[in-house]
């Protein structure tokens, strides 16, 4: 049968089991695979086991390695979620695909401000709104759906595919390096091309291939004066107040329009090349439409490829909240006793992570130093990711641009992204091989925030393209 | 029968009766009475009617009056909890003592950092834990204690005693003050003296009477950038972020020791006179006890008059916390789209409400076209409440002290305090007779915060207090 005939069979039945893809999705949506919040470290450990098993169903031969322990800032240990890798066919004729994605999810409570329960997959106007419902279970559920149609088909996948997912990605994949790195010469050693389907096109409407993507280093400030929360009343004017001194901290990082005041960040950026210049020019980004989709007035830069450059290839710096501090409605008169401030910086070529973390301790350790106050003071590094930048020109991506073609009827633009997958670049050292990361969902999807959806369009097509790329690849 | 042997009656029932109590009290605390939190209202709701019903059968009269509505700062209006105003005995041989309570809560979650669940009394050690145990449903129980028990003991309460009990004092006594004064010439016209259990000993063994207390100015700082929270690796670098724009307003309120930095502010506060000086040497003050009891390495100031001074008479300014941003454990890679900082003042004489407002409102403004971000701002104010201070040599306060030397055997300080109870300058401007605050509690109660508790001791010798008070009221 010829790629086209095969490439209809599949698209007919993927277009067929549209509820059941959805209700897969549902399934997975619904175990609150939250990685950040310790209590619900045995949901994401469920979600694994329940990956595990879809893949089973479907002939691979799963194996779950544990990655021992992690400590939390308070000093107690818990354990990690294991990764799950899996192996579907070993024909020593076919190329081997490695897929990576990962099964757990941001937080999120409804009173945030979802419209509906972030752990119950809504349908609503054609999307399919729920936590991880793009980030990143909808592309996992693709993978699922393609191969599963691929069989129901009786057609024959042209690849081996290998699934490398883990559980701890929106908490600095912790343990993942070193599992992979163990496997450098054996499970990864016949892995031919790596595809990652774990960001998103950059609008709502054309499709995109990503060769890069920003790494994150994460931070945390803390400082405690006493025992517990004090009445503001009752103690006002007699302590220093820690919440005061965290906040005078992190309004110093960076200026009102994002310029990271954080001393040498700047000088470990690359210089933008005029070859490098061009590329912006091309790409298909509408920044009075960026601006209308999450409802700002005014964009910290003015043209197109200034925007384009500040999430992509410059870094940024983001202060995520307080712990300790009253965060409730209403007026409560609490002088909180241990607060702690954090915030993440997104790394661009060439800020390596270990100069990064020096630069911007030693720059809080100053201010500090500065602010000459008695509290118990500490300032760390969470975790950190390292940023990705790889060939686009590579035959591989043209595999991904020919199922693009394909599924959707356009070339796709070629991006990068503000967002990290560290361990991107850890799969193109360990095997060597091109890694391509080939986004399912919109530009709009809002991960990581509230009412999180996948459109069903997105999900479905993108099924089809994931079908159509390893249609694609047995071409190569 | 001589007051001596009346005491002894009653006092000895009060013994007896220990264990019913503190039952009394727990089923109080059981109430989740949060005035702050609208999800609460009808809680509160619910604890005035169960005190009423308990004035109800020691034979009061009782009334609620409804105050209207509350207007959320989101605009939405909800009703406001009714004052309870019961009046037991109208003789006109006697004069009527005006005792002033509230049976709303500060808001609690056990994963704030309580040991035991808030809303549970537990005794342990000699000390009742519960939210509101000493603030202020346990001085409430106090006052019903010993009139049941000067009922049970067959004695004659030698006063008429009218009860005003409110269910919004953490959230700025809403509706309060117009509703009294509508009563002035009526139900409060024959009032003689009011008596107010909402305070605490200065330390955590001698007791005191307070002639002062500090106001309260709330102050919310609101900035929106976007529609809902952003992913920060997707967006961060393209907007100008509100939780940045909050903190740097914040982090300019005041000093690193405290030192209000808000312009005007100091010229209000009436300066320290020879005479006033001198009252704070005798007053039995351990400023070590205190650092140790709080936990804080140091305190603002050196000396036990200047922290005396800066709790009483010096204004104070406390950052509470920032409603909407990320307030939970561990990373979480988010930039809020809506963030609200929130601050308040102690309020010391001579500082008026609106001229606080004024000068507050017209800072932040300032720093705001300073910070020059585009983003949407909206400063204001949550609610005023006023500073009072009153003459302690009079005859009332007399009977107060012959009631502690009575029941502790000791004289006791003669304070000011920190905290705000704005509405007792409104009960001595209605009636034009004298208020005294006469606490229950001791120093280390931690009112407002985690592990809220009040002894065994203090409640139960504080009933006895109470009723010698009563006694020593009808002596007059």
């Amino acid at each position: 049968m010829s790629l086209d005939s095969r490439y209809n069979t599949i698209a007919k039945a993927i277009d067929a089991n549209t509820s059941k893809f959805i209700d897969r999705l549902r399934e997975a949506v619904a175990i609150q695979s939250i990685s950040a919040d310790p209590g619900h470290r045995q949901d994401v450990i469920k979600m694994i086991d329940w990956a595990s098993k879809k893949l089973q169903s479907l002939g691979a031969t799963t194996e779950t390695v544990p990655l021992g322990k992690q400590t939390l800032p308070d000093g107690k240990t818990i354990g990690l979620p294991p990764v799950l890798l899996a192996t579907l066919g070993n024909d020593p004729q076919k190329k081997t695909l490695l897929v990576y994605g990962h099964l757990d999810v941001q937080p999120a409570r409804k009173e945030d401000g979802w419209d509906t329960e972030p752990f119950q997959l809504v349908e609503k106007s054609g999307k399919l709104y729920g936590r991880g419902a793009t980030d990143d279970k909808g592309p996992i559920m693709g993978w699922i759906n393609a191969i599963e149609t691929f069989q129901s088909c009786k057609i024959a996948i042209p690849v081996n595919i290998k699934f490398c997912l883990e559980g701890m990605e929106e908490n600095g994949s912790i343990g993942l390096e070193e599992a992979l790195k163990a496997r450098k010469d054996t499970w990864l050693s016949d892995v031919d091309f790596t595809c990652i389907s774990d960001n998103y096109w950059l609008g709502a409407t054309k499709p995109c291939i990503t060769y890069g993507l920003r790494g994150l280093s994460y931070f945390s400030i803390e400082v405690s004066a006493c025992k517990q929360d004090l009445h503001s009343g009752g103690f006002g004017g007699s302590i220093y107040e820690p919440l005061a001194d965290v906040m005078w901290m992190l309004a110093q990082l960076a200026d009102s329009d994002g310029t990271i005041l954080i001393d040498g960040i700047h000088d470990l950026v690359a210089k933008v090349t005029v070859e490098e210049r061009k590329l912006y020019d091309s790409i298909d980004f509408d920044q009075e439409a960026f601006k209308r989709t999450i409802g700002a007035k005014k964009l910290s830069r003015s043209s197109k490829s200034e925007i384009l450059m500040n999430l992509w290839r410059y870094p940024s710096l983001s202060i995520h909240g307080v712990e300790g501090a009253f965060d409730g409605q209403g007026p409560k008169t609490i002088i909180p006793a241990k607060v702690t401030g954090k915030f993440s910086l997104r790394l661009v070529p060439n800020m390596d992570g270990e100069t990064v973390e020096k630069l911007v301790l030693s720059y809080l350790d100053r201010l500090w130093e500065k602010r000459g106050s008695p509290n118990a003071y500490r300032a760390y590094q969470n975790y950190t990711g390292r940023y990705w930048l790889t060939d686009f020109k590579h035959p591989h991506y043209q595999c991904g641009a020919r199922a693009i073609k394909r599924v959707f009827g356009v070339a796709p633009d070629y991006t990068r992204e503000g967002c990290s997958i560290p361990i991107t670049l850890t799969f193109e050292e360990l095997t060597g091989k091109n890694v391509m990361l080939l986004p399912i969902g919109a530009g709009d999807d809002m991960a990581h925030s509230q009412n999180e959806k996948l459109n069903v369009k997105n999900y479905i097509m993108g099924t089809k393209m994931l079908a159509a790329y390893l249609l694609e690849l047995g071409s190569l």
